[in-house]
Order: C-alpha cells, then sequence, then structure tokens
C-alpha cells in the first residue's frame, strides 16, 4: 500500500496505473496541441501536453488527487496540509474541496495572486511566509502542529509522484513514435513521474528536465552526483525556485537525459511566443522547455519530442514581458 | 458546382459536407474545452469550440480553405484577394500559401499589429486602407482591377460560408444534446455558417448571434427586418465592425434566435475571465458570447450552449484590460 514513506525505488508501473483509475474521474485528460509555427522553428515536431487545460491550471491536481482520494476516511477527516509555492497549493484545495475536507497550505508571501487567490477559491486557507525554503519548512511545522492533517509534500511525496505519473501515461496513448519529453523541473516531481512512466513503458524516450539559470539546483545536482540546494533562488519561473529532494533525486540520478538551463529572457522570449502562436495561457515555468529546445536547436530537430505545459496559473496584469 | 455567386437560398448541407472534405486535410478539429468555474459562473454547460487554436489562430481559415482549394486551376494561378479587419486577411494569405498561390489584401491600417504582421509571414500583400467599410471598397476595387484575382468576400461569399458551416458541423460530432449555439456577428459569415449546418442538422438548436453594443448594426437590421449598415463603428472587439450583406442577411433573418448586445467593459471582463479561467489566449470578438450569457443569465442557465471562440490573434503588448 502506497503511502507517504514508500521509497522511490519501490514505485512501479502498477502505482500509476492504479494512480490513473482513482483520479481519472478528478482530472482532465488534457488535450495535445500541435503548432506549425514552433515546428519551423525548432526543426522538431513539438506535441504540448497541456495540463494547464486542468480545471485548477496545474498538473498538480493529478498528485493531489491521487494523495487525497487515497487516504482512509480516518485520516482524511483531519484534513491535508502542505507547504507550496502555488500550484500544489492550489490543486490541492481543490482536490480536498471535491472530497469535502480541509486544507491548510503555506505559500510564500511573493506567490502570484493569481495563485493565492486561487487557493481561497477553493476553500484551502493559506498562510504567507517568507520566500525561502528554510522559511517555509519552519513556517510548515507550526501549521501543521495545529492542524493535524496529513501532509502531502508538493513532489518528495510518493503519491504525487505517482499521481503525476499519469501525464505521461496519458501522453503515450496520445502520441505514438516519441523521441524524448522535456518538462521543467523544480523540486523534480513532474519529471519523477515522467520517468517512472517512461522508464517502464518507453525506455528509449529521452527524458529533459529543462530549468532556469537562475534556480540550476538541479543542474548541478546532475552534474555533481548528489543534491545541491539552494535556500531562495530567484527566477521569473515562480514554480521552479524549490530543490530536490531524495525521492525526486533517485529518478533524476537514474532516469534524466540531461539538465539543460535557459536565461530569463530566453524563458519569457519562449512564453510570449507560445502565448502568440499556440494561444495558450501558460506560466513562465512552463516556458522552460521550449526556451532550452530553441537554445539547443541540433539536440532536438527532427525529433518527435513531448513538451509539458505544466501550468497556466498567472497574474494577467503582470506579464513578464511588459514588466518595467 | 458551387461559385461566388451562388445564392444563399440554394445552399445545403451537401455544401456544407463537400466543403469539410475539401478542407479537412488543411484544418484543425479544434478541441472544446470546459471550465467547472465558467459553468458555475453562469450556471449553464458551456462547451468552448477553441478555433482560435486553428494554426492561423482563427475560424476563417475554413472558408478561405473552402475557396482557395475549390477553384480550378486556371483561376487559381492569377491568385485570390480581399479585403478584411484582419482573420480573413491572414487565413486566405495562408489558404494561398498552402495552395502556392498570390493573395492580395486590403487591410484598415488600424488593423491589430498581430494580424498585419500574420498576414505578412503567411506570404500575402498588404495594402492599407482607411478604417471605414467606403474606404476598404473603394481601395479594393483598385488593388482587384490590378492583379486580377479571384475575390473571396470574407463573408459574404457562400463559398466561404460553407466553409465556415464546418465549424458547427464538427461541433455536433463532438458534444451531444445541444440547447444553443453562440458565436460572435460581425459580417455574419459563422453565424450563417452556424445557421446552415443546424437549421439542417439540429433544428431546434437555438442559435444566438453575439454582438458589441458599440457595432449593433445586425441587432438593429434583426429588429427592423432589413440590413442596416454603419460605415466606421468603433469597438474593442476590431473583428466584428463590418455590416451584414444579402447572403448572411439571409441566414440571420430566417434561423437567428436573436441577436444579444454587450458593452465594450463587459466583453473585455468577458475576456479577462476567459483568459484567467479557460486559459487560452482569444480575442476581444470571441468575448462576446460569454459576455452577452453573463448578460442574460436566465436565457442561458440550465442549457448545454456551444460557444465559438473564433480567433486568438491579439497584440500581447497591448492588452484590453492594460489599456490607459
Amino acid at each position: 500500500m502506497l503511502d507517504a514513506t514508500t521509497l522511490a525505488e519501490t514505485l512501479t508501473i502498477e502505482h500509476v496505473r492504479a494512480a490513473y483509475d482513482r483520479i481519472k474521474g478528478h482530472v482532465r485528460q488534457t488535450p495535445v496541441l500541435r503548432s506549425d509555427y514552433l515546428d519551423e522553428l525548432t526543426g522538431a515536431q513539438l506535441f504540448f501536453k497541456c495540463e494547464n487545460l486542468q480545471e485548477a491550471g496545474a498538473f498538480k491536481v493529478r498528485g493531489a488527487c491521487n494523495a487525497v482520494f487515497g487516504l482512509d476516511d480516518e485520516k482524511a477527516r483531519l484534513g491535508v496540509c502542505t507547504h507550496s509555492s502555488g500550484n500544489h497549493a492550489l490543486s490541492l484545495s481543490w482536490a480536498a474541496g471535491r472530497r469535502g475536507i480541509p486544507c491548510n497550505v503555506v505559500m510564500p508571501r511573493t506567490a502570484p495572486q493569481a495563485k493565492k487567490d486561487a487557493v481561497r477559491r477553493y476553500g484551502g486557507t493559506i498562510t504567507e511566509c517568507e520566500p525561502s525554503t528554510s522559511s517555509r519548512e519552519a513556517v510548515f511545522a507550526e501549521v501543521q502542529a495545529a492542524t493535524g492533517g496529513e501532509f502531502v509534500h508538493p513532489y518528495n511525496d510518493p503519491r504525487v509522484i505517482c499521481g503525476q505519473a499519469t501525464c505521461s501515461y496519458e501522453l503515450l496513448k496520445q502520441v505514438e513514435g516519441l523521441d524524448a519529453v522535456v518538462a521543467p523541473i523544480g523540486g523534480g516531481g513532474m519529471i519523477s513521474g515522467t520517468c517512472l512512466t517512461l522508464s517502464n513503458l518507453a525506455p528509449n524516450v529521452e527524458i529533459y528536465a529543462a530549468e532556469p539559470e537562475m534556480a540550476d539546483d538541479a543542474a548541478r545536482s546532475f552534474k555533481a552526483g548528489h543534491i545541491i540546494a539552494d535556500d531562495a533562488p530567484e527566477t521569473v519561473a515562480d514554480g521552479l525556485k524549490v530543490p530536490l529532494k531524495e525521492n525526486t533525486w533517485h529518478f533524476v540520478r537514474n532516469f534524466v537525459t540531461d539538465v539543460p538551463t535557459a536565461s530569463e529572457e530566453e524563458i519569457v522570449d519562449a512564453m510570449k511566443i507560445t502565448w502568440k502562436h499556440l494561444r495558450v495561457v501558460m506560466e513562465p515555468s512552463s516556458a522552460v522547455p521550449l526556451a532550452v529546445i530553441l537554445k539547443n536547436r541540433d539536440r532536438f530537430a527532427g525529433k518527435r519530442v513531448g513538451i509539458v505545459i505544466t501550468g497556466g496559473n498567472v497574474d494577467l496584469d503582470r506579464l513578464p514581458w511588459m514588466a518595467v
């Protein structure tokens, strides 16, 4: 039985299939969108898996639903709690709301207003912290002690990893003959889920974890062979500031092909170009994959590449290409 | 055989089926997206047919492809020409580019930069005119005389109407049990196509033509029982400034349920709310249907309502909620 303490090494494709069956009545099978323009620009065939089109606007509903709906009734009664830069917070609130249980979240005070608003709209309760890993872990300890809710870590939790793994599980059914999948990496939940699914079902597909240069702890960890964590990196890709943990490091170390990075300017350019040509509203974090593909054209040209658009919760009054 | 002179009264569902077969290799079957949030807000079940996700970002590729690929080789050699506020211009350029024939377009100098850029990217040639119906018809006469290309009117052309009709033809396959369809109305091409398809295949489905108050010539025509045309209305919904013509008036008069209108502020609010909750990039024109549904809640509550999101070509540096 899967719980918060299950080790990453023991996760199998059966856990992914069980997660898929558990959550499929709650989350959407998101569409895969194409753009001839972006294909020409990159020389690749790009398949955009649009998780921004989930009701709550993020792939994180997959992991959140798998954790929330996997709880027995006794545990569920006390609710769930977490700390998150935003999308896990609002996704867990949304999932808890569907089950009718409480949800307490700790969020950095600098999180996008759109994400804070969504947590409240879905019935979650926010406690704010400073924008550093140390502050949020400290504030979270207090909140958890006060509420007694089940802690659902935003990415290091095996229930969450198995939920996120259903995204590439769907993608494999939607697109044949993929050569590579590129997803952004922050704490590594999406990438770990991608590794779990692909290493079992399509082991020849390359897996790229795309990261902002300004928060390149995963790239440095990948090179160094051990986890390197930064406390408070600053990047426009607000969803990608957190460090790897032991469960996600397991997948990154063993299954990721490479961890390419992109600059702030490259990320904002890729974001704007996707809004313009794919015509979906997505976050800066979701633009990092296209940014690294544009930057490493030779590596991806001629390939069929899946790109996970991870989220679409963005402050429409403060778009990064308009920043002064 | 369908040509530019075929009368609206003689169009049948077989013309729509022929158009569908002609264009289906060129245009996308666009997805139908949902939003629980917008369903709750309106009390209806909304099915958003996302024509903004066509490669060229507008439903107008349907009519343009039907016209361009229906030409015999002799006519095609001289190319095509048109006047348009933007999306027909860029869609005709795109379709002509796919067939490898020239395309000349007359556009108001005030058209969004994104739309002018797209025409040029697709290989079309632009001649600018003043933003009035009289100016564009006058400038167009000169351009057509100089090039000799086949005139493909942006909406009054029966080939165009049959192409646009394929949108609701697809929608009927994608969504069962629709009670109503709401689409924006400018010159009436999309609405005419919708009427042509639904009156034949689903005659009980209500058809609403949503229009900006500031360019409400179709609403006034509908009430008066004859075409009323304004020369140069001003609205944020830049795609909806043109007047009805005889072929589209035929469909509006005979098959449209009503022509509700929305204010500029209501349109911009509906646009922003769709970007935020449906997370697609769409034009102000495409927001008019949701604006009239929000304004006439009682008329739509409890119903299954198809909404055509007509286009997504918008200047990302000049979003209307940011206008000073």
